[in-house]
């Protein structure tokens, strides 16, 4: 028997109508030509789903969650590939595989040969270093900083000289109630020419998307930042000198 | 007058029918809304957008076209802003601002205040990094290696270890008709067991993206890849270990 397929399947997120928008209109499709999906989280998926086409018989697929990765989930969904299922794989917000448990998942698929189709979907990362002005030929994702203060200082000044050095945008991202902490920190530990981008909401009606140096922040208040979903990106490199670039 | 605002539109990676349906059904709306182009190649995009919309009327809009970015053209770009227009920039593939010229662009914008609006649309970087199944906590977009080989071998040499100590994934691209070439000085430069992923066509009905460890690929013949889009993606970091992961 063929081996069923894999298919990766972007979410919104945000939970507001534009964030819908975002959305490739094939993925509905495609998550009709599966059997079997594994989700983060089956309800919000289960929802999510009725959202996209309210005609989908929810009940027809076969329902495995992530949560925790543990061999018998791999073996689970290696099985369902053998047996010729083609599987979906949900994230709880965007795209399976980016900062994701889906990751192991499709590693396994991997290794087994399967055939994976990633769709089209948002990601805060990309969305963010697009709309930034920041450099995109040259970019590092590395997730969250450390949360102890003394530790996060030091990471935030090593990112800066690393992203001067290499001419290289640095992106992280942080729990939404620690981003004043966190952007106060940025502030005060890097060069007033430096560029940080602060990323807010992205994809819903409030998204808010600012490149400003380290000293126009300084005139800002930031508090609005509080518990409000941001991504982070810092460029300490040279910035665009029209004559001498191309 | 209040500053026009500026869109992000992305653009399909590969010229077939299959790549069409990767794109939100809102792009051509926010392309309806807007009175000015800038594009990187004003043929393609006039005749991307008749196949988006064929009612489309393509004259109606203002085209500017990127190519070289001169101060002249960064000056153009911020007078239709203060007009009030609504600016959207396009890429010849893919999303605007992600190795693209565009950004600079895009950095002018952020400069004086204008709202920016990145729309959801394909990238290669990130399609491949979902399906590679590696580390997408952890992951640096490099661009082009150097052509020079010893210069090249080095770079990749660099880069093995860089993932190995850092568990990060490190993306980069070629010239299509120089992947033979690279994707054989890879294999010969790196581990056994360091995985590789090859992402080619991306988005197109002919899609393929496959990871292995370099003992495997060793295996395979790879002269496929040639003057086929590919982009490569090179993790040498521990793989999953189930039990210690969470």
């Amino acid at each position: 028997m063929a081996l069923g397929e894999v298919f990766l399947i972007p979410t919104v997120l945000q939970d507001d109508e534009t964030a819908l928008e975002s959305l490739p209109i094939n993925i509905i499709n495609t998550v009709r030509n599966c059997q079997v999906i594994f989700t983060e989280n089956e309800r919000t998926t289960r929802r999510h789903l009725k959202k996209m086409d309210r005609n989908i018989v929810i009940d027809n697929f076969q329902w495995f969650t992530i949560g925790k990765i543990e061999d018998s989930i791999l073996d689970t969904f290696s099985q369902q590939l053998q047996l010729g299922k083609n599987v979906a794989i949900v994230s709880e917000a965007g795209c399976p595989g980016i900062a994701d448990p889906g990751q192991f998942l499709i590693a396994e698929a991997q290794k087994i040969n399967a055939k994976i189709h990633p769709l089209v979907g948002p990601s805060s990362i990309l969305l963010a270093l697009m709309a930034s002005g920041m450099n995109g030929q040259n970019f590092h994702f590395m997730g969250y900083l450390p949360v102890d203060t003394t530790e996060r200082k030091n990471a935030i000044r090593k990112i800066e000289s690393m992203s001067i050095n290499d001419n290289c945008t640095f992106i992280f991202i942080e729990t939404p109630y620690r981003n004043v902490p966190l952007v106060k920190d940025i502030i005060s530990n890097t060069k007033p020419s430096t560029r940080l981008c602060i990323a807010a909401n992205i994809t819903a009606a409030s998204e808010n998307i600012r490149t400003k140096s380290i000293q126009d922040w300084k005139k800002e208040d930031l508090n609005y930042l509080h518990k409000q979903p941001t991504i982070f990106l810092l460029d300490g490199g040279r910035q665009y000198a029209p004559k001498s670039h191309y």
